[in-house]
């Protein structure tokens, strides 16, 4: 972190991609809410189903992969199952080889349970070097990009 | 297990509920399948979310709660995130105290990815002795038994 | 399951192969103990350890893998973090392809937390084919293997 | 984040807390390599055992828990299972109701994979309020930070 990342704001309307996820019995930890490791999770999800299905990103056999370099989130409220979270996200910056996705989780009341930053470099699956990000996953990076 | 249980069916017209379930990043292993051991967790989360919604099952504050006693799963086919899977689920046979669930779960081509069964044994939650099954959860448990 | 399969022993001394397991945070679900699907991920991780460091499995690039065809599990206790679980493994038949292990679980007191069998089936990685056990690996299951 | 938060060192020597986790081959994704989200379930699992055994955290029946607030960690290097983790751990900040822990996770050859910490806030837990940190708690705490 070379210098300091803000928390991403917890309103949705700054997020250009919205989408559901719903919860299961092994999220909630023995405190009876979603354990926090789980949100990450639900980042990762959020996440690659995007690139996925809209930037051409193959987990099997595609030659260019991402891999996080960096997370962060900050817990503002609980999650429960049984339930849904109504996920948020956008690209808050985006480099050659390099993105930073910034996250609001909702619960079903519309309270804000967290938002977080996680960055992926994008590398050659075979060698794990940096791999310029090109071609329709740049524009689907660049159409979820907020500029401040 | 006093006597073997046979598979349930691969086929959705044997079971009276259904729901479907989301997969996530983290479902996938090193294969690039949903992990065997996941299975067992969405039969948890059809069977826990129906007694929550409809039987008045109380997982943070009930004095009677549901124990996994014995499970069983048979592999037919993968299944892949990102995706959704469509999930079946029966009472089998239901005690005095226990319950055996029948369950199935589908891909999105329906294709059958597994069968199984899952026993809830009902125990108090301070002594873990079993507790009889009365009231609401008995009614729900009845409407969702299949008779041979 | 063309016959009904017995449930392993709850006995240390019947099994050649004994490793120990860690627990974590996580495992433990709302009701305070490890999560009933957690015990297959343990199943797994148990299992997949000997094939690799003892049959010469190779989980990133080899050309034949194992994939799980059937699962079952008799819990009889419970188990919490923070501890750890002495796990206990046998091969319970072998056949040309496929190898139903035996394994039992058992806490830091001794007590038997959990009996239950797990069927690999070895494919060949790229078509998902039967592939027949040959070499280390099948000299390591014959190894394992308890002769009735 | 009120203020910028420093990644901490990688460097085994700057910790007074070390223990040693195990890897599942459940922790393992898609890529071959351990999952992003399971470093946080590392820091839970290290952070929450020291809690337990050394601090008198009663995860089950105590009435102050420590709940999670913010999280961060910075991916250095690949983990794989099967193998172990090194993990280390400091208190980098202690106030009132609150800690800052700083981890650092190191593969079997001494390569440094994370950095990372986690923000507990302790509460009461009926009514999820901050409750003071006293006595043996706050007493483990001291004895696990480092002055800058």
């Amino acid at each position: 972190m070379d210098e300091p990342v803000a928390n991403p704001p917890a309103d949705p309307s700054a997020y250009p991609h919205r989408t559901q996820l719903q919860l299961r019995w092994k999220d909630n930890d023995v405190y009876g809410h979603v354990n926090n490791a789980e949100y990450y999770s639900f980042f990762d999800t959020v996440i690659n189903e995007v690139l996925i299905e809209r930037g051409g990103l193959d987990i099997i056999e595609g030659e260019v992969i991402g891999l996080c370099a960096e997370s962060h989130c900050l817990y503002l409220g609980p999650l429960d199952y049984p339930g849904t979270v109504d996920a948020y996200m956008r690209v808050g910056h985006l480099g050659s080889s390099s993105v930073r996705y910034e996250l609001a989780l909702f619960d079903p009341d519309g309270q804000c349970s967290a938002v977080g930053w996680f960055v992926h470099v994008f590398v050659a699956r075979a060698t794990r070097r940096p791999a310029e990000i090109t071609g329709p996953m740049r524009e689907l990076l660049e159409s979820l990009r907020v500029l401040a």
